[in-house]
């Protein structure tokens, strides 16, 4: 059976995966840019952007991994666009016209409508439970691994669900108040899972969790 | 003007500093010793224990700074007790007849009692604003910094006053659910402090605040 992963989840100190008060113009809410900087500074990120080459970091060995083997994504209604975005029928989401993840992507809607395409990325709208939607994006992917994409409210949902293989949160030193918490409802989770903790020289600190074995 | 610091403050990644219900048989709540399971294998831990010489570890480079240069303990009043503790006129607090202090300890409560000497440690109980239990402290070891020594209400408390010059936390990767957080009320804490974060092989990570000078 393919995994499924997280990858580049960021939180702040008090477990914020986004800010409050999303926004057409904040996608992150008032958290703006801040869990992100890290991100930005990775050859990952700018290779995205078609920006040159740079040496890789300790954070790049982290970010880089997001790709490899992944066959489609799945992501919530609130990754795809600010709230209201399904009372716009030309809204395309928030990647211009190359969104960069030129896989299949199941978004997570209760406003379903046709497929759109955009660049190589096919959207697919899909009102359904953790379960049912892995089991599409398996259909959209086979055999390839299935990446959960955020934001925080739908990772919990999976998490909740017991489907994640693999889990890589970065904990960005910034308290934020107010926002989606990414652990609400999790007590216990590290029963479930191998934890290691890396800090980098950016002052970031990327959590892993692997999947123990099934007994 | 001495320092206020906070040492060896361990928290969940959910940002839990204590479990709930906390009981005279479980001083930290159904947290159990889990937050405290990397501090018990230092050799500062074994030293305060009388147990042998360890070789040091990359936690006991943190851990072992709780005590140069401090002169006198600020603690919550649920650090001193179990709820219902102040009812008790023979409670001597959690740690027997010796202490691991050394030095005066400043309780915070709504419920004064006289001073208390236990082994090389004295207690005085005092109900005050931070700004006014810090004073206090500060009369009882004059030039010497104070520990600020928890809960995580009280070190809330007395940042919210920005009264702490240095915070060492440890995210232990545990995922509480229940308790008592430390960040609740901090947004934009990072602004006050120099931040850096240590994953340690123990699979904690150390995080240190260091106030920015005042402009």
């Amino acid at each position: 059976m393919s995994s499924v992963r997280v990858h580049n989840l960021a939180i702040s100190l008090d477990g914020f995966g986004t800010g409050a008060d999303q926004r057409l113009d904040a996608p992150f809410g008032h958290a703006g840019m801040r869990l992100m900087g890290w991100f930005m500074r990775t050859a990952t990120w700018k290779a995205m952007q078609g920006e040159p080459g740079e040496p890789p970091t300790p954070d790049d060995a982290f970010a880089g991994r997001w790709g490899d083997g992944i066959g489609v994504e799945i992501m919530g209604a609130r990754k795809f666009g600010p709230p209201g975005w399904h009372e716009d029928a030309d809204w395309r989401g928030w990647w211009g016209e190359e969104p960069p993840f030129h896989t299949p992507v199941v978004v997570l809607t209760h406003h379903a409508r046709p497929p759109l395409e955009v660049g190589g990325t096919t959207f697919h709208f899909l009102e359904a439970s953790p379960d049912d939607a892995l089991a599409a994006a398996r259909d959209l992917a086979p055999g390839l691994d299935v990446r959960l994409g955020g934001g925080p409210t739908t990772v919990r949902a999976f998490l909740e669900a017991d489907l994640v293989d693999h889990l890589h949160v970065v904990i960005v030193p910034i308290v934020l108040g107010r926002g989606e918490r990414l652990w609400d409802g999790l007590e216990g989770l590290e029963e479930r899972f191998t934890i290691a903790a890396t800090s980098t020289p950016s002052g970031v600190t990327h959590v892993t969790f692997d999947r123990r074995p099934r007994v």
